[in-house]
C-alpha cells in the first residue's frame, strides 16, 4: 500500500497525539505522587480514569480503522503503535496502584528518580509521534530514538543501582524487598515500553523511505 | 499478496482450530487442577502431553507452510499465529507445573478465579480463530477483540486484589507469597497472551478489509 | 518490495554476523563468569564493553538502513532482526550484573547448566544468521529454528528442576531464593530471546519463499 497522506486521513494522527499527551499525563502524576505521596487512594483513581481514557482514544482509533478506506499509514502500523502507546500507561497505572496495594511506607529516592526518567522518555515518545505527521524528517525521528534508547540505557543503571542499595539495606523486611524489586523493575520496564513505541515508529519510517 | 480463499488451503484452518481446541483443553484442565486439587503429579503429565501435542500441530504447520505454495493468510501471519496460540498453552503448562515444584498447600480462591477468567478467554479465542476463515465479517472478530480486552482487564482487577490479600494476610511466611505471586502473575499473563493472539488476529483482518 | 540480492549490499550480512558472534562472545563469557566465579568485577565491566559494542554495530546497521536505497532484505526486516540480536546481550549482560550486584556467593550448578545451555543456543543462532545470505536451503534455517526449539525446552526443564532444588533446599535464606531465582529466570529468558531471533528469520524465510 503506497504512502498517501491526505487531509481527510490527519486525524488519526490527532488520535495519536492525544493518546501520546495521555501517555505523558500518566508519568507526570506518578512522578508527581511518589514526590507528594499524599491522597494516594485518590490518585490511583486518577491515574485509572487516565488508563481508561487511553483505552476509549485506542477502540476509537480501532473503530476509526475499519470505517476508513485509505489511511496515512499502513493499517496494521497504526493498529499496532495505538496498542503499544496503550501499553505504557497500564504499566504506569500498574505501578501506582502496586504503590496502595503494597502499603508501600515511603518511596525511596531511586523510585523517585525511575518515575523521571520515565516522564522524560515520554516527552520523547510525543515528539516521536508527532514526527509521525512528517515521514519527510526520518533524520529527526531517528535522533528521537537515539535519545530513547540512551534513557533506557540510564533506567537500566539505576534500576541496577536500586536493586544493590535494596539489598544492602534490608533490616530483614523481606517483604519490603520483595514490593519495591516489583515497583522498581514497573518503573524501568515502563520505559522499556516506549522504546517498543520507538521500534514501531522507526519500521513506519523505514517503510516509508 | 492478495487474499485468496482456494478449498485445498484451507487445512491451514483446520491446524488452528485444532491448536485453539488444545488451548481451551489446557485452559479448563488448569481450572479443574486448582477446583479438585488431586491427582497433581498426573495432572502435570497430562498437562505436558497436551503442551507437546500443541508443539507437534505448531510444527505441522510450519512444515505446510514450507510445502505450501499459495496460502490463504500471508505465510508470515500464519507462522505468528501458530506461535502466539502455542506461546498461551506453555504459560499455562508453566503455571500447572509451578503449583507442583513449589509444593502449593491450598490454591486460593483468586487462583481459582483467575483459572475461570483465563477459561473464557480462551473460548473467545477459539472464536476468533473460527471467524478466521470468513474475514468478511470483520464486526464479529473486532467485538471477540474487545471481549478478550474486557476479559484481561478483569483478569487484571483479580491480580490487584489477589496481591492485596496476598500481602495483608501472610503469616511471615515469605516463601508462601513468593511462590503464590508467581502463580498468580502466570495466569495472568496467560490472558495477557490470549490478548496477543487476538492483536495478531486483529492485523490479519485489518490487512484483509 | 522484492528480493534483490545485490553484491554491494552484502555488508548488512557482515553487520548481522558481527552481531550474532558477539552474542556469543557474550554468551561464553557468563559461561566462563560462572564456572571460574573469579575476577567478578572486572568480567561485569567486560561485559559492558560487548554490550556497548552491541549497541554501536546495531546503531550502525539502523545509520545503514536510512543511507542505502536497495537493501537485501525488507528494511523493518533488518531492523527488528538487529533489535532482537541486541536483546539476547542486553539479557546475558544484565544477568552478569545482578549475579555481582547481589552479591550471591557461590554459583549453583543449575545456574552453569542453563548457561551452557545459553551457548549452545547462541551458537544456533550463529548458524541461523549465517543462513540468511543464502535463503535457498529454507530446510536448513527451519532445521536450526527446530533445535533452537529443543533448546528452549531443554533450558525451561533445568528452571523447572532449578526453581524445585532452591525452594526445598533453602535453608531460611530467603533473600538468597530471591536473588537465585531472578538468575535462573534471567538466564532462561535469555534463551526465549534467541528463540524470538528465530522467529524473526522464519518469517524472512517465509516472505522470500
Amino acid at each position: 500500500m503506497a504512502f498517501t497522506l491526505l487531509p481527510k486521513d490527519t486525524s488519526f494522527f490527532d488520535l495519536f497525539d492525544q493518546l501520546a499527551g495521555k501517555v505523558l499525563d500518566a508519568a507526570r502524576a506518578l512522578e508527581e505522587m511518589l514526590e507528594r505521596w499524599d491522597r494516594l487512594e485518590a490518585r490511583v483513581r486518577e491515574m485509572k480514569d487516565l488508563e481508561h481514557e487511553c483505552d476509549a482514544i485506542t477502540h476509537r482509533t480501532f473503530d476509526k480503522l475499519n470505517l476508513t478506506f485509505i489511511t496515512p499509514l499502513e493499517r496494521e502500523d497504526i493498529h499496532e503503535l495505538a496498542s503499544r502507546l496503550d501499553d505504557i500507561v497500564d504499566h504506569i497505572d500498574s505501578t501506582a496502584s502496586r504503590l496502595v496495594i503494597y502499603g508501600v511506607k515511603k518511596p525511596t529516592d531511586e523510585a523517585k528518580l525511575l518515575a523521571q526518567v520515565l516522564t522524560r522518555t515520554c516527552i520523547e515518545v510525543q515528539k516521536a509521534v508527532a514526527g509521525l505527521r512528517n515521514l519527510k524528517d526520518p533524520a529527526l525521528l531517528s535522533r528521537i530514538s537515539v535519545e530513547i534508547n540512551r534513557l533506557e540505557n540510564e533506567s537500566d543503571d539505576i534500576l541496577r543501582l536500586a536493586l544493590k542499595r535494596l539489598f544492602e539495606r534490608q533490616n530483614g523486611d523481606v517483604l519490603e524487598v520483595i514490593k519495591l524489586k516489583e515497583i522498581y523493575e514497573k518503573l524501568e520496564s515502563a520505559v522499556d515500553r516506549c522504546e517498543d513505541v520507538a521500534n514501531v515508529i522507526q519500521a513506519v519510517v523505514l517503510r516509508h523511505t
